[in-house]
This record gives C-alpha cells, structure tokens and sequence, in this order.
C-alpha cells in the first residue's frame, strides 16, 4: 500500500518528518524553532514521564518547581557555565505592551524595560543553587533529591522536530549532597536509572559511560551519559548525568556545617532527558511502514478493527469483542475498538500500521463463526490467526515479545555496527560507508578531540564504563594511547 | 504549643503566608513574583493533577502541548482579548547574549534582535487557534478536545504565592467544535468536572453560575464560573470554563466544511485552573495550627509515630507498625513511618500538624502491650485510643470521614456567610463588619457594576445557575432588578 512517505533508503531524514507527520505526533508552530506536541506524540511523552517519574520517587526523588525566568547575572556566576549556555537563549527585555500610538495593534511600552534582563532558562542550576542557598545549612539538610518536569529553551538555528528545538520538554533533576562520595554515586544511580528506562521502556540497548572533556556539560566535572545508535548509523546522546563536584556551591555561596561543625561546600549532580526521546524511539526502531512503538510506551497497545457489511454482523462482531476488551483492560492493556462506519477497513489497517500500534486484531464474520482473530504484530508485520479463547493472554505475550524482539532487533543493529579503527584511512571509511560506533584509539587531548571534530565530523560519543585498557596508538597523532573510545557522527 | 505564627483572628494575610512557609509549600524566588513551588507543595499540585487529568480524559479529552511563545500580533488579533492580555507580559526582544566587551559578565546581543517580539503566553487562545487552522477543513475535523498543562506569565505588580504570582502553573483546555449548542454542552461539561473535582477531592463547597459581562474572559461570550468562599469572608474565584463563540475562529480564519458542505466558523471553548488552587486549599480549611489537607489531596495521608526510650522498644514497634502499613499501603493510603532518631516525637506531632497530615498514629511501649495506638485526626484534633486489629479499616473510614467533614465544615461557614441586602448601606455594612457572599439586586447593567465595584470593593461573582427570579431594586440605583447576584470582595 502507498504509504505516501520517504523509504529510509531514499532519504533517511525525509523519512523521518514523514514518520513524525503521518503518525501525528508534531509539527512546526508559527513560532520559529518551537514545535506543537500533537495528541499523540503527546501521550508518548506521557508514558515516558509516568514511567521515569515512578522510577525517580522510588530512588528517593521529590518533584518542586522553579521560576521560568533567570536573572542574567545569574549566569556569568559559574564561569564555563556561561561559555555553554548564557549565549543563545530568549532574552525578556520588558514587562508591558501598549497599544500603538501611531496606528493599529501592540508595542512593546519603552517604559517598561526590566533593570536587569531575564533570560528564559536554557538549564535550571543556577536559579536552583541560588534556591538551595536557603534551604542548606547543616548536614541534616542534605541530601536535597529534586527533580522538575519543565519546559526549556534553547535558541537553536537548525532544529528539527523533537531531535532539537528551540523549547522542549524534558525533567531536570538537581541534588546536593554532604559529600563528594555521595554525588559520584547519585550521578551514577541516575545513568542506571535511564539505562534501565530505555532499555525496558524504550527497547533501546545503550552504552553507558563518560563524556570527554570536550564534550562534558558546561560547569560540570564530569558528565556520564547513555549513547544510542539510530539506523542511518549515526549516535544520539540519550541523557545524561551530570557531577558538578562544588562549582555551583561555590558559585552561590551554598555552604554547610558538616558533622565537625567546619563550613564546607555542598556536592551537586544534574541528570537530564527531554522530548528528544521521542525522536530516538522514532529512529531506533520505525521502518518504511511508519511509526514502530515499543509497547510499554505505545498509547495504544492493541487495536481491533471489525469487518462487517452488514449491522447486523457489526452487532455481533461488537458483543463477542466486548468481552475481549474487558480482559484485555483487567490485564492493565490499552485497547482501542475502531468501529468507525465513515472509514474503510483497510485505511484503518493502514493508519494504525503508520501509528506504530504494536498489535492489530481484525475479526470479521467468518472469524465469528469458528470463534478466531487475526492478530498482526507491527514489529515483524506478521499475522496468524488465534483462537478467541485465551486470545488476551496470548495477546499479553505478543506484547511482551515484542518489547523484547524491538530491543534484540537494535542490540544486534548496534553490534553489527560498532566497529574498530586502527588507522585515520580506515576510520574515515568507516564513517563515510558504514556509520556506526567506531572504537578508536585517542590520545587523550581536548586539541586531538577537536580536530577528529573538524576532520571527520565525528565526536567521542563516550568513554565506556569498564573499558578495556589496551596499548594503542592515535588514530590522529599516532601518539601512545591507553584505551580506545568511541566515535560517531550524531545528532 | 507555640506555632510560631500569626493567628487568623490576629492578622489573616499574615496567617496566610506563614503557613505557606512553615508548611513548606512555597517561596518567593529571586525573579520578582515568581515562586519557587517546594516539594510538599508541589506533591499537592501533583495529587490535584492526577484527579484533574483522570476527569478530562473520562469526558474524551486528551493533552497535547503548544509553545511557549507567542508572536505579538497575534494578540491583536482578537479584539478584546488584545485588552485584556497583551498589556503586561513578558516580552522577548532578543535571543543572545554575549560576553560585556567592556568589563565581565554578559550583555544583550544588539544584532541579535527578534524581527516580531515574542510574548510569553499568558493564555494561549490565540496560538492554539493558529495551529488549530491547519487541523480542521469538515466536520470529521471537529471536535478537536485538547488540554494542556503549562506554566504561564502574567505580570502582576502585586504578587502572594499560589494566590497571585507572575508565573504560575496551570491547565488549559481548548476545544473546537462544530455547532454552538455542543461548544455550549462542553462549557457547561468542564464547569461540572471543576465542580465535582472541589468538592469531592478539595473538600470545598461551590457556586457555579455565570460571569457578569465586566467580569467575562477576555475574548468570552460566556464564562462560566466556580466560586469559593475563604475563611476570612473573601470570595476566590476557582476555576472557569468560556464559551468563546466564534470570535477566535473568525480572527485566525478557522472554518470548516459542514455536513451541508457550507463553509462554517468553528466554535470554541476554553476552561482551566491553576495553582491558585491550592491558595483556596489552604484558606479554605486550614486552622492556626497550621495546614489542613482534605485526605484526598494529602500527599501523607497518614504518619506514623513511635515513642520508645530503648532500641529494643523501637524495634519491637518497627515490627508492629509494619504490618499496619503494609495493610494501609494494600488499601491505597500513603503512609510515613517517621521514626528519625534526631528528632523528639513532640517535635513531629508538631510538624505534622502544620503540614496538615490528616491522621496521626502514636505508638508506644504501653500501646504495644495492649495492641492499640493513638489515633489523632487533623480536622478535629481529637485523639483516641484504637485497638490495633482492624486498624487500617478504621483509618480508612476515618479519612472519608475527615474528607466530608471539611466539605461540611465549609459549606457550613458559607451558608452562615451568605446574606441578602436590600439597601446600599446594609450592603456595606455587611461588607465591612461580616464579609460573605451578599446577595443583592443590580439593575443588570456594567456601568453600574463599575460603580458599586468602585464604592464598595466588592464585584459581582457569579450570577448563580438556577437563580430564582424576583422583582426588587437595584441596592446602587434603586432601578428595577428581576434578580439577585452575588457580590463579595474577593482574591
């Protein structure tokens, strides 16, 4: 069937605004850079937060909120903080409109210019850490466990839908804590959190390790992070965890009186993942059918579609279902029954193959008479037909089989495409005929790190935890090396 | 015991901002007027959401999430509602920064000015009508039943936290349909959901009627209204639903095809609540001990303290109290076990009691050899002595019981503060001396209501649903009314 959209073949990036348009999850607003989560997409977003969240409260977390709005001196506080993020951000200039004097509509009122500007937060640290000044003066103060669901905004140029746009949703979590032990093991809890989250939620296998310095977070020590490989072969960072050791604590003055009653800077971590998840899940694993979704994040998890010509037929189709879907929701299953008359059967079929639904049960008049289904599963397109009896539980398997076949399908994608480089020659190729991850060895320098940059526009994705020490030479400099890292060009 | 803050009797506002503070729910943040919604505070908010959400998904709505910003001519686009809200907000001029040449810190980017301003949404009407223009060509377009929850900016001069602040969090919902009857039926729908969600799970009695047209939505042919009576005699304003008639789709050009294939403007709806919310929460039941919180909305349910001397007794308690909160949790009610070594079981009974947990349970060595606990309740501060067999069975019951017991308690004090005036002087004397609800005559016109808003402070409410007719004379004009209205001072 015509599925009126770019194959991934053809072009992979058109493919991908098509998935994201034909399945109704966002569009671009008339607000330049920013997007409009469309219902759909939406409740993607909203599977991935009830889950995070839950995941976040049972590791001791508490939701708070904090202002939108950033004082601009806040920002030249924390000096390399500034260098990443003070520059390209939305900027509140004033606080009124006035109706135009000179003709029809609203001016900005040049009386009303703010003191000092507001910066729209691009990240919350340092409005967050001037809070904490507050709340911290003893050790029995800490730990602080906050995590925000909020809005950001980051004045991109080049956006695209979900993968980078000027606003976006994400959660930022910000802690404190009396000892630097403490945090390390905080940062780390938290990358094991999202690991655990895109690999069980998502299906999508992960590598997890630490940032270059090149590539660490602005003001942080050391930033760990999950890395994916999307199917054109190119990596996406998939969140992060960041140790900011006592720099924001020393940036706003947060001390506390430890157990010895001396004064000591507090210990902070910042972890992150936002609405570019969606965009991830979108390329790990959807094919030239359309959105392909993971169940446990799918907003509908199985759809049945009857086919009847006559009422009478839709009459009995609907009663025998009825059943089904009171089984199908006791096991906790999201089920939608599609007996709208104004759309044909097989646009149905095909609007919710576009949609990722994971199973599509379709029962049509012979089916009632030998009390069967046709059950598709969207992950391999295959269908069977399954006896009525115990259709639920076997559909609750289905379910679970393709959380875990979606999750096979990209680990073995990955494996297939992470390879070795021992030289510049073969490294090159690699990324300009293969993609993938490409394990190479570096020399450990921040000017190496961005020349391969510049040279390869490929950056060290990360330093895996547990990485093998092996004796090496760089790719680049052919000096000595201890371990390879690895490469990729990402988004 | 000594609560540390102002009494109601003594000083109301004061009152009010103490036990925001002690109750740990708020605070003012470094940005003028905006807050900084703490943990427990927060935890309410995510409680009052969940139920919300719940309620708009069981009538057929769904989220979605628009942006941020908004172009200022849209504003201008809908007459009145250019009037309304365009005049103080946050306006974005420039979308970089970058370091001072003349000294340190960083400066707005002069060549980085934005062509059109940008207004950080104080409602989003008009950019969800933009985008709503490219969602609907026929009535199989319609209805669109999207919601939102967002923060918003309104830059309000004089700011209380939850009641009044510059930013505040809030939902809105934003429908689109094809006739006036079912835009009307939806209006109506959403009003109902507030309703039943203040007095079900607020524990807070309301009025539902119509604005008068001076106190209408900025853009509204109709704004519906639920409205709530404070313990000072102060009337708030809890939630409201518009019926927008065509106007925002008659200034963004929105029409559709009918069933008749005429081309047709859509109508619209829009209804939200925000954290003001939980500012009617707190005036609404809490006593100079501090919080008071509906069971339903409490984000503790139910603390559980030991008294013990020895380690022994505190484990023996420990083993005890586990199985209670085993039972409770299977129940759904959360529960805190607070047995911290650092604090003095007087210092929590305090603390609980002034964040408003709605039971507390005592435990000692005494009570463990008889197998019973001390049960305190929040509302009353009655205490009594429980078995602990079925314990869990009578704190359940107990927090139904508390739950309606506020609403009663509530709907007592407004009944008692509802009063009919029949002469401008008895007007302001209950104005003045009892504060309440007045119900009084007005000869139906706005500039009289601008007067008598003028003179006495007071405005008009709602024009309750169901409101008897009756001939009388207007209390400021003495012209002839066909019925009450309800006027009070209000937040």
């Amino acid at each position: 069937m015509a599925k009126n959209f770019a194959t991934r073949e053809e072009n992979y990036s058109q493919w991908y605004n098509d998935i994201v348009k034909r399945a109704d999850l966002a569009e671009n607003s008339a607000v330049r850079g920013c997007m409009v989560i469309k219902p759909y997409g939406y409740a993607i977003w909203e599977k991935m937060h009830d889950a995070l969240d839950a995941m976040f409260k049972e590791t001791g977390h508490s939701n708070a909120y904090f202002p939108l709005f950033i004082p601009k001196s806040f920002f030249s506080k924390e000096a390399s903080h500034v260098e990443g993020f003070a520059k390209e951000c939305a900027v509140i200039t004033h606080y009124r409109l006035k109706n135009d004097p000179d003709g029809q509509g609203v001016v900005v009122d040049p009386d009303a210019k703010l003191e000092e500007e507001l910066i729209v937060r691009p990240t919350s640290e340092t409005i967050i850490w001037n809070t904490y000044k507050n709340w911290i003066q003893s050790y029995r103060d800490l730990p602080i466990l906050c995590n925000q669901w909020a809005n950001v905004v980051r004045w991109e140029m080049r956006t695209r839908l979900f993968l980078r746009t000027a606003e976006f949703l994400w959660q930022e979590g910000h802690t404190a804590h009396a000892t630097k032990e403490e945090a390390m093991e905080e940062t780390e809890r938290m990358l094991n959190v999202y690991a655990t989250f895109a690999e069980k939620y998502m299906s999508i296998p992960v590598i997890k390790g630490f940032k270059s310095p090149n590539e660490r977070f602005a003001g942080a020590i050391e930033t760990l992070c999950i890395e994916a490989l999307m199917q054109d072969g190119k990596a996406l960072q998939a969140g992060t965890s960041h140790f900011l050791g006592q720099n924001f604590a020393k940036a706003f003055d947060v001390q506390f009186l430890n157990k010895e009653n001396q004064l000591e800077y507090v210990w902070a971590t910042s972890w992150g993942v936002s609405t570019r998840l969606i965009g991830a899940l979108i390329m790990t694993h959807s094919d030239d059918n359309g959105l392909v979704l993971p169940p446990k994040l799918a907003p509908i998890q199985v759809v049945i579609i009857p086919i009847y010509k006559s009422e009478e037929q839709r009459q009995a189709i609907g009663e025998k279902v009825d059943i089904l879907i009171k089984k199908l929701k006791a096991k906790n299953i999201s089920v939608k029954y599609d007996d709208d008359d104004s759309k044909r059967s097989g646009w149905k079929f095909n609007e919710y193959e576009v949609k990722g639904v994971p199973v599509r049960v379709a029962i049509g008049p012979r089916d009632l008479e030998n009390n069967q289904a046709e059950v598709a599963r969207r992950d391999t397109l295959e269908k069977q037909t399954l006896s009525f009896d115990n259709l639920d539980v076997e559909i609750e398997k289905m379910l679970d089989d393709i959380q875990q076949n979606l999750f096979n399908k990209a680990l073995k994608f990955r494996e297939e495409n992470t390879r070795k480089a021992d030289t510049w020659e073969e490294f090159l190729d690699i990324l300009d005929n293969q993609g993938g991850f490409v394990a190479a060895h570096w020399d450990g320098t921040p000017e190496t790190e961005e020349k391969i940059k510049e040279a390869a526009k490929a950056t060290i994705r990360c330093i895996p935890f547990n990485n093998p020490l092996e004796e090496g030479k760089c790719i680049f400099t052919g000096k000595p090396s201890k371990q390879r890292v690895l490469f990729a060009r990402a988004y």
